[in-house]
């Protein structure tokens, strides 16, 4: 907080859910969200609801936990009205805690009412100040603690164990005239999903922005889920990704691809050009190689077997790549699903140990399919560790 | 937008989960969420990355969906560097649509780099402003159009079956060796939340915030979730709170507190406290009535039963209510578990045609137990209509 000039942070919002640097410094989940309040060289304060507050108080993240009432907010709802009162509750709190110099304003709120908040505090005479990317909060989230790493391992050990067990339903596929079927059912993609979606909560992981399986050139454009109603063929390339969340919050985030049965040859060159950019690219990682760098290897190695790739579109050489690599390498996982560090062209910040990311190149051919390859690898002293322990092979048998 | 004098709307984020707004003007859950712009008396564009785009156009809410491509990021990242290029980016396409008069962003982001992104669009020559709550998309999420209203229904009816399903297992369940069982295991409230969250998955329902399923005294603060481990007994108070999202990212929120067997004289009080309270003032509402006059009759109907209510904070004639009714009466449910209107002291504000809420007074005694009715109930021109059928019994038999 002193190397950025701050004298206290306010994170706030009016649920943890979908609010990450809420839930970081909150230590879980607290239904109706808070204020979260530090001064610099001062131990933090946590405020929130009378219904929250033994949910918040045994999370055990913020030592010092009170709630709306004992700061008065009830009384103040009074005097400025209900849609009036925050910006004079947020001034009573800096007040009370003497705080005159700069102060941010973090937590995911909608920005329109954070402006107008900002303003009205400096109208009361305090200092908001604004933050590039990273904030102080994004700066802390980004490398995790060991009690983040350790649950993010046990994380991607569960997703590991529902895409293995998925991996062997699909192997015992029978054939039944003509198509394959699982437990006597045509095998469709949204039965595949339901069963995913099983395994997952008997793991006890849910899945906020679903799961993309997806055969063939239904799989492009990339986020494209699957189609509920198709049924699984052999041969056909399938994109399996899958992106849970933990109950503490952490996400894991893996794709494998694969053929059910025998992959034909285009179909083997495009697997082992993927899976080469993603196992060379994660050998390559370690603390101090830029994002940017990253990037690169990974498009020199898919451009090495004859693809192209998104680098001639940042390169200004095409205005887009209708085929290879169409989108970039990674992202940090965390308490999001996307978050810092960015493997990506323009961004020369270095990888720092105890970063979680995402390698995840993939290829795809408009109108015959993609295969894409992702671990979740976390950044260590000795280089990496890969969080994701599933075999890679291009054809289920 | 023109009686806020807006010449434009910007409605950003890197998801659409957790980002109501978001996901209100694109019409779904788009992965890595995207940026919408609308400028006055013109059609609105959705710009998202290229493995969004189909997802995008297919829900058809906005016509014009474009990739950032098209609008040159890559460009500006090169140009910018990754971290910086996104005002340049809005900017660009302001410029392109010839805005030069207020422009205000919404969507939930981290409110400090929103300063950030605000200071240097005015630096840039645009007037961005802020909004008092309710902004542009808050106002227009707090009325349902029929479609959201009909989708409402259809979460209330789903939900509903499920705590109907839930209530008909603990009416069957067998006394095993003095103690309560299910399916021939010991019926602890672990178990029964494990039934709810398969019963929830089967209706395609999921559970972000979790379950309230809390006996006794550990249902005191009122959002403790209840002890896994605990089991259940007869005669003392459950209070079940429900409040699934279906995968149009519709909420629904209901509660129901009995007791297993026979409930005593004082359960039976408190109950009967409440349940007249949430009756009486479900037939109160209709549009015109203030948040305020609504929180007023809940408050006067458990006062007139011999509780105490939050009303005596508010009016300055108490720091704090031990016990009786100590929260507000209800909030709308919509995107989220928890919008306006707020059915509480301080908010003059009427209730609307279409407005959906939950009416939900509460009475808590510490050391014995609190009972809870809540249902989701529309605002309509005839009156309201209530989303929430599921049966109001104290015993459970």
């Amino acid at each position: 907080m002193r190397k950025r000039e701050l004298e206290a942070v306010v994170v706030y919002g009016d649920s943890t859910l979908g609010n990450p640097d809420l839930t970081y410094v909150v230590g879980g989940t607290v239904v109706r969200g808070g204020v979260f309040f530090k001064r610099v060289g001062e131990e933090p304060v946590l405020i929130v609801g009378g219904p929250d507050i033994a949910t918040a108080q045994a999370y055990n993240r913020v030592k010092k936990v009170c709630t709306y009432t004992e700061f008065g907010l009830e009384k103040l709802v009074m005097q400025y009205g209900h849609g009036k009162a925050f910006p004079h509750f947020l001034a009573k709190i800096l007040k009370e805690n003497g705080v005159n110099g700069n102060v941010t304003l973090s937590g995911r709120n909608d920005i329109s009412t954070g402006l107008d908040l900002a303003s009205h505090l400096s109208q009361l005479g305090y200092k908001v100040v604004g933050e590039n990317s990273p904030t102080l909060i994004e700066f802390l989230r980004e490398t995790k603690g060991p009690d983040e790493l350790e649950e993010m391992r046990r994380v991607a050990r569960k997703t590991g164990k529902v895409v293995d067990s998925i991996l062997d339903i699909l192997r015992d596929l029978k054939c039944k005239r003509g198509h394959l079927a699982v437990g006597g059912k045509p095998a469709t993609i949204g039965l595949v999903k339901k069963l995913i979606s099983e395994k997952l909560l008997a793991e006890g992981l849910r899945e906020p922005e679903g799961t993309i399986f997806a055969q063939g050139s239904s799989a492009i454009p990339v986020h494209n889920m699957g189609i509920p109603g198709q049924r699984l063929k052999e041969g056909k390339l399938i994109i399996f990704d899958i992106f849970p969340q933990a109950e503490s919050s952490y996400w894991c985030d893996m794709t494998r691809s694969f053929v059910l049965g025998r992959a034909d040859a285009k179909t083997k060159r495009i697997y082992e050009a993927v899976y080469a950019a993603q196992t060379e690219t994660s050998d390559y990682l370690h603390a101090g190689v830029t994002c940017e760098e990253a990037m690169n290897k990974a498009c020199d190695v898919v451009e090495r077997h004859g693809y192209r790739t998104v680098r001639d579109v940042y390169s200004g050489k095409a205005e887009e790549v209708p085929s290879g690599l169409t989108h970039t390498l990674g992202h940090g996982v965390g308490l999001t699903i996307g978050e810092r560090p960015h493997l990506t062209f323009g961004n020369n910040e270095s990888l720092k140990e105890m970063n979680v990311v995402t390698v995840e190149p993939g290829i795809y051919i408009p109108t015959y399919g993609g295969a894409r390859i992702e671990d979740t690898v976390a950044i260590t002293p000795k280089g990496t560790e890969n969080l994701t322990k599933v075999e890679k092979n291009v054809e289920l048998t």
